[in-house]
């Protein structure tokens, strides 16, 4: 079996890299950042590819690691060159996060193409990547997904089918959705925990014991008590994230306050030059003697 | 040791019937509501109390467990009647959620009055209150909370000393103001899951695999979806207790948007008579199907 990736950014290129580890055939890399694709094209043992189209012919399998909707609209609709150019027999695996209309207009295209598409979602981050360790849930028909489970497998410790196409993204969209609230609650409360002068070694003891434990307490307060930023998921990813899941309210007629004041927050990091922090960055919003520091942050 | 209760709503109560269950003597209980001190009275053995300086004599220690600030401030200095008549030589132990600022202000009367207080902030619910596992986060004077530990430790399963007067009090108030944000957040996540048709047994499962994990999740997931809102820790008290928060937050110049998203959902409740719900209610608010049906939760 054959396997191409689009888009190498840290995602893709550490899941071709443990598919290469794990004795996989990596025969197409391409990234819209050449440099990007060379190097780890170099990396996992073949060409960088020039053209979409080219890795297409030369895989099998291919899995897309893009990010977001017009970028997935691109590869597979551009014009003069695009992932679905003679594309019969071949599968797509769309691991970005996108919006769930977006995934079923690519499976639409590709069936059409004669070829087969999955969505493949992933609630973890670059580690995992790397470690074969991701949560993956995947959306399409089910046939594909029994027919891709094998090599799933192989970069996801959980693999779990949600349902037809465009189910996944959205139960990403709503764990990121909750997740982004959950971070920007914790930045408040350690905020406002600093500024009264209180120990955030125990604030944070104390939250993980209590009603305000949470996931992102343990990934990311100590990131945001020591303003230790490095990315693995980029503000700006959530604030795209969180857009996706107040899109879907909106079209559905809910209102969501906390996912609007969550979005609002993420924005205005982008806005202040911080989008490429990690999430936690966004206690240098909340922190109150950060602000005049913040520049210094983004540099 | 006497042991006297001031407000016996159901934590109160359960503490009192706990103490009891462990051979200890409770001598004086006192309630606003009446019928509610003879009842709780009767059950652990003593008579109601007419008068709050009452309970002050038949007591070595009181523990305070009424409803906000307002209501401490009127049992430590309401005019004709209070605790603090002939107090030389008592322990308050005031375990009820109120601002910082409260606190500190009922410490200095206390010690006035020759007596001694410690503030016994509980971030568990009746459940924990009944069976003596309670988590205490203590402030005050160190020598007092030592000489009330040996007590403290039959209502707690974990009892922590914070600091001074005032401290345990704004850790509590960070704590339930994060709990109240992840609560609400939790509740717009398996508000647009139903929306968009999601099957939500498999979506708290994957939350609580995910980023999207927190206590409450495990705590008021399920509630929400089944509509059990039967009251453990009111929407009433929740926003109480993001509004302590908040005034801390804004006394200190920060502003804090999810915090203040929380606040207004919560009060958003009360004003629809939704107050006495269990915190879980708000889901009620931001399920699509249910403003229908509202008043008749409430009912």
């Amino acid at each position: 079996m054959n396997i191409g990736f689009v888009g190498v950014g840290r995602m893709g290129a550490n899941m071709a890299r443990h598919l290469k580890d794990r004795q996989f055939q990596i025969t197409a890399v391409y990234d819209i950042n050449r440099a990007k694709a060379t190097s780890v094209a170099a990396e996992v043992g073949c060409a960088a590819s020039q053209d979409l189209s080219e890795v297409t012919a030369e895989s099998d399998v291919i899995f897309t690691v893009v990010t977001d909707d017009n970028a997935v609209r691109q590869i597979f609709t551009g014009a003069g060159d695009n992932l679905l150019v003679n594309a019969r027999g071949k599968l797509f695996i769309n691991c970005e996060t996108i919006s769930p209309g977006v995934e079923i207009d690519v499976e639409k295209l590709v069936h059409q193409a004669g070829a087969e598409s999955l969505e493949a979602c992933m609630a973890s981050s670059i580690t995992q990547a790397r470690d074969g360790k991701l949560y993956l849930m995947c959306g399409g028909d089910e046939e594909t997904f029994r027919k891709a489970e094998p090599i799933l497998k192989e970069l996801g410790s959980v693999v779990r089918y949600i349902g037809k196409s465009g189910e996944a993204a959205k139960v990403k969209a709503l764990v990121n959705m909750v997740m982004n609230i959950n971070t920007a609650g914790l930045a408040e409360g350690l905020a406002l925990g600093a500024a009264l002068g209180l120990d955030l070694e125990m604030l944070r003891q104390v939250f993980s014991q209590t009603g305000a434990a949470s996931r992102v307490l343990e990934t990311d307060g100590e990131d945001m008590q020591n303003r230790e930023h490095s990315c693995f998921f980029s503000a700006a990813h959530a604030a795209k994230d969180s857009g996706i899941a107040l899109n879907l309210a909106r079209s559905l007629g809910l209102d969501l306050p906390l996912a609007r004041a969550t979005k609002e927050q993420y924005d205005r990091m982008i806005a202040e030059g911080l989008g490429e922090l990690d999430k936690s960055g966004i206690a240098e919003l909340t922190f109150k003697d950060r602000s005049a520091l913040r520049k210094k942050a983004a540099d």
